[in-house]
């Protein structure tokens, strides 16, 4: 390829707020450029990346016995609202309607539009299990885009849905993904650390990102340091550390406490550790109910949890006049006495930690003293709604738990019967004769987010260095100077490797700069440049030199090709 | 590939209203299922044989140099404006919005997405020419979708833009890309004929496409008998045969005609010829202009070449009360004495073979005797706007035009700077330093339609006959009977197979019958069906059927691989 008929060149400059480097670089390089925020267009070069990235995930998806299909991307809305996601706050979907009237949903992911193509045919246990997979366009009405492909709008990913006879052989497939996700990413020079995390809006009982470590992800994880256990912060358990137990219970007590509405203000007031006070939070779901959610002093509530515990889709903070129609009082909230029947309570597993609280007494400027869990009130649901964070035990108290940030490029998801309990039909008849719903998992890989994170892993301060397998090409072949001997020898070379089929970008521009063109080089980041000049023909060799190394070496013309062979094999 | 894993199994029967061949085979086969009407999801077997027409696609577009990128599905409603294609009738556009209000056109051709990521760079005339090309999913808003996947609301296609400094350099592409598209559908198997063609809604000068002879096909293209010329019906240019030219102008005459409104009762009533009547068509366009079109009593209007010649988006018939309000009458109108200020009148180039026409007088009840073009009416377009039919002469005279159905698989267009001139900044940087704007064109192929066109051509009453470069697989290996030795060597060839890489599809089936199995491979129509059972064993063979083939033959287990490439080389 001639970088002269290239579409799609270097830039020099780019604006500063253009922080996250693999935006950048993509950007400078020419391999993506933005549409309108969060739709990008991916360019000749990054398109090459592209699929090479899908080939890898083709070929490891098709040994693990996956077939590749592809679904419509409007998906029709009734298959949508039959499983009632149509309405699921927190997808962020885009709605559609055609001239007849016909409405469809923008793909996000496809768990009811492959439902709807399984229940076509007539399964029979015989069949199963299988696994379908699509390449397909993807939308999320995301309010805000960020970073390049890290946080986009519309999307290629590769979306598979496995379909099984029962949670036993479905334990086999996830196991079978998890495998192929993890020689994914290891062929794509990405190593992951895989979390549980929280299912969302997919549905299902558990699964599993797979991170790559990044100060630009925007996944927060939770990881033992024996290795012994690895959670999305969301979901990341804990152990909570015994405070005062040996304390006996001490008669409750309600005091003067004109203070203000934080934790450091009872704190002050009352000369008492944070761990002692009681943590309160009066919540709302999108129905209306009214949550208190309750935790020793010292510790965050995770919403995630709390939300999974009442089963609400949304949590916003109660407004003084719920909180006062409830006969309690902003700043000064409390268990104690509050009426069951209009509150759901929650309490976290660290109140089993502490005697004696201190907190609000439901009266402002009143509070209460030795306010004992079991004693003094009670809960609906005593659960782990707490936040997990650096310097935690795991919950075998046997290791720390350290907190990373990631970037989740994968995901692996159990969905069950979820989706096939829903969706009317969606059943297979097993060797008994009965009709049975499909055990079903799901499985996500984001192509572009993978692209950007390998650009955050392999780069320098001049550019991206590819690695072999993702390359646009294999060799960026340099021209300096447009001496007849010069000309002659890089167009004679260019055409040879072409004939080798091996993939070379040739920069055959005249009257650009030896600085330049390696400032380019080393933007694009293609593993192995050369360089053709009047000085290198002297002892009839080319200047070789691999993008992450700082040494040059020279290579005699004849045996150059040769010397490519062998570095493809390494 | 175990046939007893593969997600999407063969169909006995079919609805009666299935019955475009390539539609019913595709179901039937297991190789599409629809969504909703006009949207299909690709099954596995589909998938690859769409995979592979892709790859011919892709192939070809890279040795013209083409480069493949991709943009955005939804494109910003804006670039649409630009141009003012956002509200040309005729594309079946859908629009979106998302939540923050931004606006979107779900892409049915992607000319301003590719202007607009081209205008974002720098281009000096040393950049050009180049041609960017995607694989995409395309929307079109039909209002009816017929026959599987010949006219779909949704599709993959194939849409390459090419850049280039002025119309002699965009010859050179357009002439490339005529003789790339030769070579797909060659590659394809399949036979077209590239007639000339109306550039509808894409804008441009001339445009040509890619038709495939079928009973089957939406297009009627006019060929001429020493293939000199070929064209679709919409724009197939045709010698009008002079009547009776040697005649006499007659003085004008008005006379009583108590008749019908059709051309017969004309006919039946002065006893005159056909073609000596006046043709009148009073229709109206989108902004409520009158246009009265002539042609002689024999022939029909082309809609199209009439919109062109007044430059008009839609047509449709006048209404009495129109007609009236420019004291005219339905069925007596005439060009005598109209009001040019009120009505356009265009005439075809037919006027000019006929004296003394006759025809309505714009009066109920009366007609005019020895109307002649010149001397009683005027016109203010004379122009070709004469429908083509068999039989016809070439323009030259020199052949004969037969009329053909044909499916349109492709298409070019010459685009010119319709684009843009009408997009800001379009431009690029001449070698005198002017700023210039891109001389365009665009190159479209509906995968899906190929797909379907291929099946059209390529099967019998039993199913489809795939051509080798598409098939989904090139070995249909049967095993019949469940005996240990017919197991051990079905598995084995299975298993040797896909170790040299030969796709295979193993129909691994128990008691399933011989009969079933070759039916279903018949109606799958994999090229070569291998069956092992004890017969064949006896003399340590396996039987090779060519699917287009009627012999079968046996050949022995150790030569059979030895075959198959020899086969695969062919």
């Amino acid at each position: 390829m001639l970088y002269s008929r290239l579409f799609g060149k270097t830039v020099k400059h780019v604006s500063e707020e253009m922080t996250v480097v693999s935006h950048k670089y993509l950007y400078q390089g020419g391999f993506i450029r933005e549409s309108t925020a969060g739709r990008y267009y991916s360019l000749p070069l990054g398109m090459r990346v592209n699929d090479k990235i899908i080939k890898v995930i083709e070929e490891e998806m098709d040994r693990a016995g996956a077939q590749k299909m592809i679904t419509p991307v409007l998906h029709p809305l009734e298959l949508w609202e039959e499983t009632s996601r149509a309405k699921t706050v927190g997808f962020e979907l885009m709605t559609i309607q055609d001239r007849r009237g016909a409405k469809f949903v923008l793909g996000g992911t496809a768990e009811e539009m492959m439902v709807d193509v399984v229940r076509k045919f007539n399964v029979s246990y015989k069949d199963l299990p299988f696994n379908i997979y699509q390449f397909s366009q993807k939308f999320r009405d995301e309010l805000r885009a960020r970073g390049g492909l890290l946080r986009v709008r519309e999307f290629m990913m590769k979306d598979a849905y496995s379909f099984d006879r029962d949670a036993q052989e479905f334990e086999k497939e996830y196991q079978k993904m998890w495998e192929t996700y993890e020689r994914i990413f290891e062929r794509l020079g990405l190593k992951t650390i895989v979390v549980e995390s929280d299912n969302g809006y997919i549905g299902g009982e558990y699964c599993h990102e797979f991170i790559v470590e990044s100060e630009m992800g925007e996944s927060k994880v939770l990881v033992a340091q024996d290795g012994s256990y690895a959670a999305h912060e969301e979901v990341a358990r804990f152990l909570r550390d015994a405070k005062n137990l040996t304390e006996k219970e001490k008669p409750l007590q309600e005091v003067e406490a004109k203070r203000g509405n934080k934790m450091e203000d009872g704190v002050k007031l009352h000369k008492l550790p944070l761990w002692q006070q009681l943590k309160d939070f009066m919540v709302v779901d999108e129905n209306g109910r009214l949550i208190l959610a309750l935790i020793r002093g010292d510790r965050e509530i995770n919403e995630t949890k709390l939300k999974h515990v009442v089963k609400a889709n949304t949590l916003r903070h109660a407004t003084e006049t719920e909180i006062r129609a409830v006969d309690s009082e902003p700043g000064f909230i409390s268990p104690v006495g509050v009426n069951h029947k209009k509150v759901l309570v929650v309490g976290d597993l660290s109140l089993k930690t502490v005697r004696n609280f201190y907190g609000g007494a439901n009266r402002k400027y009143r509070d209460l003293l030795n306010v004992n869990y079991g004693r003094d009130f009670t809960v609906e649901f005593e659960a782990d709604i707490g936040l997990a964070k650096a310097g935690d035990l795991t919950e075998d108290g046997k290791s720390v738990l350290d907190e990373k940030r990631g970037i989740e490029v994968g995901n692996i998801f159990q969905l069950g019967t979820h989706y096939t309990d829903l969706m009317q039909g969606a059943l297979f008849t097993d060797q008994d004769g009965k009709s049975k719903p499909f055990y079903m998992g799901c499985y996500g890989i984001g192509v572009g987010r993978t692209l950007a994170t390998i650009v955050e892993k392999y780069h320098d301060d001049k550019g991206i260095i590819w690695p072999k397998i993702v390359a646009p090409y294999l060799i960026h072949l340099i021209q300096l100077g447009n001496s007849k001997s010069v000309l002659e020898v890089a167009v004679g070379l260019h055409r040879q490797l072409e004939e080798e089929k091996i993939e070379v970008l040739y920069d055959d521009r005249e009257n650009v700069s030896a600085g330049e063109k390696f400032a380019d080089a080393d933007l694009i980041g293609i593993p192995i440049r050369l360089v053709v000049s009047e000085k290198t023909l002297k002892t009839s060799a080319v200047e070789w030199k691999g993008r992450g190394e700082k040494e040059v070496k020279l290579v005699l013309l004849k045996k150059v090709i040769g010397e490519i062979k062998t570095w493809l094999k390494e």
